[in-house]
């Protein structure tokens, strides 16, 4: 009989809890739990995880995260702010746990079963609700006093754009500008309700071009991934492509070169999936293989 | 007989070759080259070593860099575009030799031997005629597609600011708005020359601030060192302290004490002799060590 591992791909809205024998998208079951309370949510985790045990369980977590402590930061998430989250589980299941940021999570997930295959340094951006980053370099995340939290770039405004901002913390930064709810507060529609020649894609694929630019200059990876629901846009992604070559303005040389960018900012390969393909990889991480 | 080991510290004005037995600062015997052409500077170096036989070589080279080709890339220095660098003292002097970028070296220099040590991730950063970061995680140098360029960072213009930026590439990045020729080009003054009060200052302070968040958010470092010829002024050091706080805006929860930033963003340690003593680490490595 094979060992059997475990992957919670943990969101503000659902939790996903998956099991499988071997590393990618092929899970042996699946279950979703709607994000309630911290006691409610994590206790039906463990009641799944009780009926199919595990010889390891890997976490990857929406935040901001003490990844130390395994708990969960200052989350405008009501009710979470502080939540244990490891802990509940090694005292319920007695496994080895590995527990990561979900955009770290699937970073991994698509740096080995995705888009980022082979690529290091790796970067996986989200634009949703939020806009996260994972970094990985030699295949790990990076972390540090904390974890990354690329989607607060400070960002240069656009000269037509005149829009306050959205971030509770930091207004204009990048999430402030580019996320989803940014998106729908400063035109009064949700994103998939504007059409590809609505303006707003030229100021979305100007600040995401500026974060691309950052993420280049400060890591210098092989391979952006960009995913979230923001990034189905028909277009979007070329856009950014083409925003990010002329922002870079031909400084960096070995990337002055259209097809160069083609190669390296790519839509994520796995979707949905890749949160819990990551999680699936720290568990097998957490059993030491 | 100690075996001895040989480091450059390639620069735009003067190429720096030493010899010495261990790492740190103690150097057997130093040379100051002036950088002319590429044949002559190189001939005078490789001259040096042959006078001063060396098991290895350490190169901390100015930039951009071909890091896999050993040699300089698009360069605004007159006569180095395109220019061998490895190759030369690979062919004069037989012995292993390890490139890297002349902020990696200085990085490489205080992580090991100054304000950086035991601090991963790590980062430099030099601001002077330029902004250079060098970035180590696990005790690396971060490469990839190239090396990293954060000096180009995007920043948000500060409100008072009409200064159309000094970068020839990018025009109001971070190196644009806040390298000592910026301050020069802004105020009509040298940076040495502008008095504490001066509003320069508090501009300074603004952007060098945004690029210690960014650098924050993207590779969450335990140590940010700060060098460079602009950071001799009294007082700017507290003032981005300061600033990175006020921008952070409590976000960053374990940054949230003005303690913890008095640890985070430090004064470099080894002042002028970072890119020589980081070089001599690459000698070390290169010779296996």
């Amino acid at each position: 009989m094979s060992a059997v591992y475990g992957a919670i791909e943990a969101g503000g809205t659902k939790f996903v809890c998956a099991v499988a024998v071997s590393p990618g998208p092929d899970l042996v079951t699946k279950q979703i739990i709607p994000t309630t309370t911290p006691d409610q949510t994590l206790g039906k985790a463990i009641e799944f995880f009780r009926g199919h045990p595990v010889v390891a369980l890997g976490i990857a977590c929406f935040g901001p995260l003490d990844l130390g402590r395994g708990r969960i930061g200052a989350t405008p998430k009501m009710g979470w702010v502080g939540a244990e989250v490891v802990r509940p589980f090694r005292e319920a299941l007695g496994v080895p746990i590995r527990f990561e940021t979900d955009v770290n999570g699937a970073a991994l997930g698509e740096a080995r079963h995705g888009a980022g295959r082979g690529m290091d340094p790796l970067v996986y951006v989200t634009v949703g609700t939020g806009i996260g980053v994972g970094v990985l370099i030699s295949g790990r995340p990076v972390h540090g006093m904390m974890h990354p939290e690329a989607g607060h770039l400070f960002v240069k405004r656009h000269v037509d754009d005149s829009f306050h901002g959205s971030c509770p913390y930091h207004g204009d930064c990048l999430e402030g500008m580019a996320s989803g709810p940014a998106i729908e507060a400063r035109w009064g529609s949700p994103a998939p309700a504007l059409p590809a020649g609505h303006p707003a894609w030229e100021l979305e694929a100007y600040y995401l071009s500026q974060a691309m630019c950052d993420l280049i200059y400060v890591v210098s990876p092989r391979r952006i991934v960009l995913g979230g629901g923001v990034m189905n846009h028909e277009g979007l992604l070329a856009r950014i492509r083409a925003g990010t070559q002329a922002l870079l303005a031909d400084y960096v040389q070995p990337l002055a070169s259209p097809r160069i960018l083609d190669d390296l900012i790519v839509p994520a390969a796995l979707g949905d999936n890749a949160g819990i393909v990551g999680a699936l990889e720290l568990a097998f991480e957490a059993a030491g293989g």
